[in-house]
């Protein structure tokens, strides 16, 4: 049904009918799209029921993609998506994590029934949902369907935000402000790191007074003290906050499905001079970065750019500075595209979204600040209004 | 380093000997775990950072997995795991998301290096983090590797629990009270949907006074009204609760990744008539089952057990009604090993956690009431103090 959809009818059929443009050049006249938010991206349907194998299909010869998954979420792809009950095919429980059969074999089975078993096929093979065990399945069901490699097919899809998704976009950048703000607020010395965090969770959901958000696709990244020397640590679910405890805050807000992210970094006491000297640095290179970044430069130009920026401090970012960021679902908010970093010569359009993300992890503390934005015409816009700094306590 | 550690490291070592017990019996001499719960079950590594490829492989020959991840994630690793610094191997970021080389290449040199790229090795094919092109690329590496199926080899290894972790389950049983306690709490007529979840969400992470949560693998499913009839849809984000409400809860307590699932149903208002009747037949059948299991019986008899317990109610329950549950990350907290269902012969024994999930949907509405449970030799203590009934307010 269509009136739990976020956005026009005609935006979805748009969307399919970019996927199957881009499917056509490719050669695949079929699309097993199992990746969560490309199913989302192109149909609406949103439920944590991808643990369990589901897709849809897109074929050229059909306006409306079908979706498959368990028998007991096809209600749910009733109510969320557009597409029309005849679309929606459902798998007997008996499929679920078994020993003896395999979904794919009850998909091969549709992919038969509808006339498509003997077309070229592309499959997300580098994907997170799509596994060793299913594709050699499809290869053992059809083997005269040509798999084609249609990793992150749809993601380049998404890479071009419409005007309505911007929209969403704002929205959500709206709850990752209050949410970092809760934050800088909650964090101090004393204060257990669990209870900062429980209320960092709570502004994600509450959102504003006027919408709600969505479970975030990276859950908060808030680690401390020495934790922050290395990425992707949380916080420590038994500690207080003491004096000289530097923060890393990697957050989001999130409007249906929709990410912003945030980092910023919070130092309780006073900060020793390298860490501000790193902070302040890291500062000025994403603000001359931010003002480099237009449509036409390409997503290495960017990163080289930085590099210009911070030569003379003398910090050193061996990883990626940023990538793209949109809608999705665990366990990553990055759309898998374009990456800031040598090498990647993807041009930025406007209507990309970015997240310029300059972490840096030395052997005893970290400092992150990054700003997520959009590419326009003229330059970039950044989402969040968020003071750029070393928030000290 | 080991002060880290949440189990001894005699538990870890017992667990990577009883791995390589699993691995011997079905003749493999090189296991690759890419599972973050099984790497974490065997190393102690716990990082939100499985959005990049990581793993750790286990070789017969070795006292200690090798862990291999992003090189921005080894400190991580070095933090959190009982492993040396040199049985951690950080690969550099031009591999991250790369479209020219892929992560797998870097491993089968690593495997090179380590001499074990010529033995007969185990890969999770149907697992959440072992795609297509992983697999597609170790074949096109390793030409002369006997590639072997391990899914869910060490999932059984982890099916019983150690007194140690049955401890830090009950923690998980602790918060998980709270945070069902809060949900009934807050859900009324009126209130934001968007409001109930966030203090839902901000229970789980702040825990009780002593000891924090942790996220969960599966973020609370608390659909409302119409959004009941299908599993796995969550709160509406712009939606208040309206009398006639029926709202389910599936949540969870966490406690260092290891989960305590529970679900209970509100209704607001007077129920009608079928649904109370639904509710009385589920939980008396739930009772009936829960005499009935002991170390001894089969996950299908229980399931049959329930059938007889339910048949006069007129309740139909067409998927499993219960899992193996554990230490978990996204997406799931179940295990994926034992299914309470038809066909599933594995025999229970003491130490089997598993969640007793009878949830029903129906086309309206639908009603849940479980009870995650321990196996025993003389019965099953289930975990959890909380009433069983249809909540009414």
């Amino acid at each position: 049904m269509t009136e739990n959809l976020h956005f026009t009818l005609e935006e979805y059929k748009q969307r399919v009918r970019r996927t199957q443009a881009s499917m056509d050049r490719s050669g695949m006249e079929v699309l097993l799209v199992m990746d969560p938010a490309n199913m989302n991206y192109l149909t609406g349907y949103d439920g944590w029921s991808f643990y369990v194998h589901q897709g849809v299909i897109v074929s050229l010869d059909r306006e409306q993609p079908i979706w498959f998954g368990r028998e007991q979420d096809s209600n749910g792809a009733k109510l969320t998506s557009w597409l029309p009950v005849d679309a929606i095919y459902g798998y007997p429980d008996e499929y679920v994590q078994s020993r003896y059969t395999h979904t794919m074999r009850w998909v091969a089975d549709l992919l038969r029934e509808k006339g498509l078993d003997g077309k070229s096929m592309g499959v997300e093979m580098d994907g997170y949902w799509f596994n060793a065990r299913m594709h050699a399945t499809l290869v053992e069901e059809l083997p005269q369907a040509g798999l084609l490699d249609a990793t992150n097919l749809v993601n380049w899809i998404r890479a071009i935000k419409s005007p309505a998704e911007i929209e969403t976009m704002r929205q959500a950048a709206r709850i990752c402000e209050k949410v970092m703000q809760v934050a800088v607020d909650e964090i101090d010395v004393g204060v257990w790191e669990k209870d900062a965090a429980a209320k960092v969770c709570a502004a994600q959901i509450a959102g504003t007074k006027t919408f709600g958000g969505s479970s975030p696709a990276i859950f908060p990244i808030m680690p401390s003290a020495q934790r922050t020397s290395t990425a992707h640590l949380t916080y420590d679910p038994d500690r207080r906050y003491r004096e000289g405890d530097v923060v890393l805050l990697e957050l989001s807000g999130v409007r249906h499905r929709y990410h912003m992210p945030l980092s910023r970094t919070v130092y309780l006491g006073d900060p020793p001079e390298d860490l501000r000297k790193t902070a302040a640095g890291v500062v000025q290179g994403l603000e001359a970065t931010l003002a480099f970044i237009r449509a036409g430069v390409t997503a290495e130009e960017v990163e080289a750019q930085w590099r210009r920026a911070i030569a003379h401090t003398g910090v050193v970012k061996p990883s990626r500075v940023g990538y793209a960021f949109g809608l999705n679902y665990v366990p990553d908010w990055g759309e898998h595209t374009i990456s800031l970093r040598p090498g990647d010569k993807t041009v930025l359009e406007a209507g990309m979204t970015l997240h310029f993300m300059p972490g840096i992890w030395l052997d005893t503390y970290g400092f992150e600040c990054s700003e997520p934005l959009l590419v326009t015409e003229q330059g970039c816009e950044t989402f969040v209004d968020f003071e750029r700094k070393l928030f000290v306590k």
